[in-house]
């Protein structure tokens, strides 16, 4: 017997799919490498209606205590590696195991892009991070450098100056043309903004945490911190083989219902195509998804 | 000085606007009849992600604290008659005074539709009610029927009957195909609801009370409370002079952003033509509305 439904993914998206579809009374399956998503990397969550101010840690248990307490089952600590159409249903490799269900709903997120430098990964969470909202604090009275040059990369540098004695931000363009212009406006009037433009890291070292930076034009600059803030990437390799449309930077594109053109498949939270990433939006993307899928199997039964 | 934004209504949509708005730094007013929306009818809220169980009148207090937290002002008690454009700014009619905003969202919600029946008017208050988790409390021991086959109806039979000595589902349709089937069930399962399925109600009769029902194939029910539940009416008056478009049902168009055809002013929550009435939806949108609020100010500065 397939599942109902089979999410894929622990985070706000995915969670708040699996209590709606179990509120549809579905046989419903999260398959997810670990439950929590990327809500759990955000020291505080001061933005999700409900909660005046929580951890991203605390709000996700809570997903998954309603989840647990509405009988959502979980596979838990497995990779999702391919997912195909077989015939009337999806069939989904996890593991080792290849599971079957009616419908699916993609809520993988997004992994930071990395530069890809060497340091970069020996120094993550010792000086390296991907998140200034969730480290920034870290560095009071530091030095830090962000790497980036599109809007997130410039709203971050006005969020880490207020925490860092100084921040520097390295950005290989020319100009900030991807940032919006009032972000830009804000940053460049922020005294303790240095902007480094035309430029490209080569290389962070340091010892037990990060010392120094060296650019590809061979000067270095003595740092404590290296925020990395050069895009994120949408966990979607897994659905390659199912012909889902997805925009210019790879995110799965939904209609205001969670709907994919695929019929059946659909996406939630990170990964789809919308505009602003919050919890909120992920939770509520999730629920449409979960109500798509219950109207797509009962028109079937 | 105009305010960056006014919010019209202070439900889950309204507060969540509001909310977001503060941590955008904006200048934000809500105005409205009362704090806490629709939701505060709800007797039980088991599908709002991150509370497995919460009544609806503490969600929106919830929410309440957390705008009052971040510092959002409110006008209560007060009655938004007219909203217009003057120039580059927006006008709102609260009460007997003339507001002013750079921005507005529309998150009023709905009204609850009426039957069109005689003795429904004549009875309202006496018997006749639009809102069971408000008045069930008052027919205990009493027989009483509930109009209606959506979702709501269901879930209001079950909370009647929890009062009520007996409880009859009154619907036109043929089954509860709209509603949740978990909710469905649970109603099934009640011993004292009976279902009363391809029936109409014709009519209301009584003295100082509801007495009795007559149906429209004739036949009569000696009953001491009528619950109607056959939808709900969006609250959209205020700005007709706006030209705002709307669908068939009168409900505010926005796109996946909450913006509407008019630049600066949003939609959010009930009011708008969102598929899915639910508290998690109204509060995405208000997030978003008031995102692209901010955008807009920020763009003109």
């Amino acid at each position: 017997m397939p599942y109902d439904l089979i999410v894929i993914g622990g985070g706000c998206a995915g969670l708040s799919a699996s209590i709606y579809a179990r509120r549809f009374n579905m046989n419903v399956l999260v398959v997810a490498e670990m439950l929590g998503g990327t809500i759990t990397t955000t020291h505080l969550v001061e933005n999700y209606p409900g909660f005046i101010s929580i951890s991203g840690g605390e709000l996700a248990n809570k997903f998954v205590e309603q989840a647990t307490a509405n009988g959502v089952t979980f596979k838990t600590g497995m990779k999702v590696t391919k997912v195909w159409k077989d015939g009337e249903t999806f069939k989904v490799q996890a593991g080792e195991e290849i599971l079957e269900a009616k419908t699916v709903i993609l809520a993988t997120g997004t992994t930071y892009r990395k530069i890809g430098i060497p340091g970069e990964k020996e120094f993550l969470a010792r000086g390296v991070s991907y998140c200034a909202t969730c480290d920034g604090g870290f560095f009071k009275g530091k030095n830090v450098i962000i790497v980036g040059g599109g809007n997130s990369a410039v709203k971050e540098s006005i969020i880490l100056a207020e925490h860092a004695s100084h921040v520097t931000i390295v950005y290989r363009g020319s100009a900030f043309a991807k940032a919006e212009p009032q972000n830009v406006k804000n940053m460049e009037e922020t005294p303790n903004i240095s902007i480094r433009l035309n430029s490209n890291l080569a290389e962070i070292t340091g010892d037990t945490a990060v010392r120094e930076v060296k650019f590809e034009d061979g000067t270095k600059m003595p740092i404590d911190g290296v925020f990395v803030e050069v895009g994120r990437v949408p966990l979607t390799d897994m659905v390659n083989d199912l012909n889902v449309a997805k925009n210019e930077k790879g995110e799965i594109i939904i209609n205001q219902m969670s709907e994919t053109n695929i019929p059946g498949f659909y996406a939630a939270g990170d990964v789809s195509n919308s505009e602003w990433k919050q919890a909120i939006v992920s939770a509520d993307e999730g629920c449409k998804a979960a109500f798509k899928a219950f109207e797509f199997v009962s028109a079937k039964k």
